[in-house]
């Protein structure tokens, strides 16, 4: 493995309003840190970008703190250990850790998870196998509790979380309806993730490609994305329907609500007459306990070939900050990792 | 018991828009009907006001069919047998049913629950051991997972299903705030039913006092009114807040949507990053099943006295619109029954 004398690291330089720019990020150098007695040196290798960084960017109240100004963004990642003073962790060893947007970090060796001496898919931690694959895995069956033959709509079709979510509904016999940016995200979400229908939610007439994709209405909305798409999905939810709720992507730019008329009380009358559970999760927060029951299950669909997965690699460290603005917007294709060489 | 040979019955005149006033509704008096053989003729002794009536004079689509204009106005009944031709019924039984707003009905017997020759307390059958009572114990305990020690929001704090919420909140150990219209029915809820607070819901400072009185945040708030009330109970709900949703009687006489901003979004953020769930039920659809759990919980605390249950009396079916109007201005105190005669 290659290693240098300087840690660079990306910082948050203001906290954005509306759209992060380039001016909301810095990158700095500064010396490599050195592990004291009890601690280890981890040389970041892949770093994940995900939506909910947007949120740790502001300092709105959330379910976690936000980042400093001038603090290392945090992130999940996947390292190498390059010096150990901690019996249990050898140099060369790789280590899922949450070292942020930098290339060298220490720890104390809490919150790291082991992924061997020489893993297959290092990166695969940070989404099939990580917390984007988890949250499908735990949004959809725990709270969707999807039927064989009911209708499953997500959006943000081929991204981290809704790639898996349509394909372990597909595993338990749903049709599945994805909507995604584009022609080709639609044609990839049919063609390789075996989804029944993708519709292009750029398309003037969503709301009606979208109710005749799902002719005999919505059972299960795994929403990621609100919006546009929440407003088409709404009034095809059926009786009794489930709406797990993990992301809004579309809503994390937003700098004020949307004019009037308030749908408050609008959305709360459906949920009343079609008897709709909605729920928000945070994966670790609420199913950490579960992990193992979804490592197995996934390993076994990875092997079988029934889960098929994409990633949208980018190079250098230094692009971390356009591939997360590209990601707000919808230009991933995949899920999103940052090789940091 | 008395009889008469004319069969009187309130249909609906015209859909309302807004609040129903009197000319909404129509009495008329047409011919006592004859029950064939298979059918038993019944008289009304108790008819049942419920919030829900408002939704069937209109015809926006909901979870039941709307009354037509002219049909006798759907409800809860408590009626006894006058002529019998079913052989599993007696002349003399008491039995609920659902006869609506007259004082004569026929049935072939399907859907009539028996409750004896001599019934101790027969209204009741339309309340605390009836559907109120039922939607108060399955939307609570099976939505709403409340844990010794949390705190329990409840409107409507004196009405037939928000008094039992607080009180059956109570046996489970939480810490109870109601809310009610006026400083007679909040002393009631805390001296009577035992809540550890109840706050008017006319004060001007009804957000700061509901913060005063749930220090500890929300864990479970009931919501059966929406409107204000719900406006000063969501910034404080706890990460992990379960929100039943059985009923928004605030929005019933609405015409439309209230002006902006579109707070839609806002709320749907708040259930994401606080991992809210929000369930819409309707009790006889979801729980019939579980009926007897409950009957056989309530019998018990009743007879223990745990349970307080409070009717609000109206004599005469004639006066039924003037009091179903009423209980949608919170006019009522307690359970409201009209005695037909």
């Amino acid at each position: 493995m290659t290693t240098q004398e300087q840690n660079r690291r990306i910082v948050l330089a203001s906290r954005p309003v509306g759209a992060p720019t380039e001016d909301d990020f810095r990158l700095e150098a500064v010396s490599k840190p050195s592990p004291k007695e009890g601690e280890v040196l981890l040389h970041t290798e892949y770093l994940s970008l995900d939506p909910y960084m947007r949120g740790r960017m502001s300092d709105a109240k959330s379910y976690a703190d936000p980042v400093e100004v001038n603090d290392v963004m945090v992130g999940g990642t996947v390292a190498r250990v390059v010096e150990s003073n901690l019996a249990d962790f050898e140099v060369g060893e790789w280590v899922l850790s949450f070292s942020g947007w930098q290339d060298y970090a220490i720890s104390n060796g809490e919150g790291l998870l082991k992924l061997g001496k020489n893993p297959e898919n290092p990166s695969y931690a940070l989404g099939v196998m990580g917390m984007p694959g988890f949250t499908a895995y735990m949004g959809l069956l725990d709270i969707g509790q999807p039927k064989a033959g009911e209708t499953v709509v997500v959006a943000a079709a081929t991204g981290a979380v809704g790639s898996m979510v349509g394909q372990i509904a597909k595993i338990k016999g749903c049709k599945v309806v994805g909507i995604a940016g584009g022609e080709e995200k639609c044609r990839y979400a049919k063609d390789v993730l075996g989804f029944d229908e993708c519709i292009d939610h750029r398309a003037d007439d969503l709301n009606e490609q979208l109710a005749s994709a799902c002719d005999q209405g919505i059972d299960v909305y795994f929403e990621n994305v609100g919006g546009k798409v929440f407003d088409a999905v709404m009034p095809l939810l059926n009786t009794g329907a489930r709406v797990p709720l993990c992301g809004l992507i579309s809503q994390y730019n937003n700098t004020g609500l949307p004019e009037g008329p308030d749908r408050m009380s609008l959305l709360m009358g459906q949920l009343l007459i079609k008897r709709i559970k909605m729920q928000g999760f945070i994966i670790f927060d609420d199913y950490a306990h579960r992990y193992n029951e979804f490592a197995e299950d996934m390993t076994q669909w990875l092997q079988a070939g029934k889960i098929q997965y994409r990633e949208h690699l980018v190079k250098g460290l230094e692009n971390a900050p356009q591939a997360f603005m590209g990601l707000l917007e919808g230009k991933n294709f995949g899920k999103l990792v940052v090789k940091t060489q």
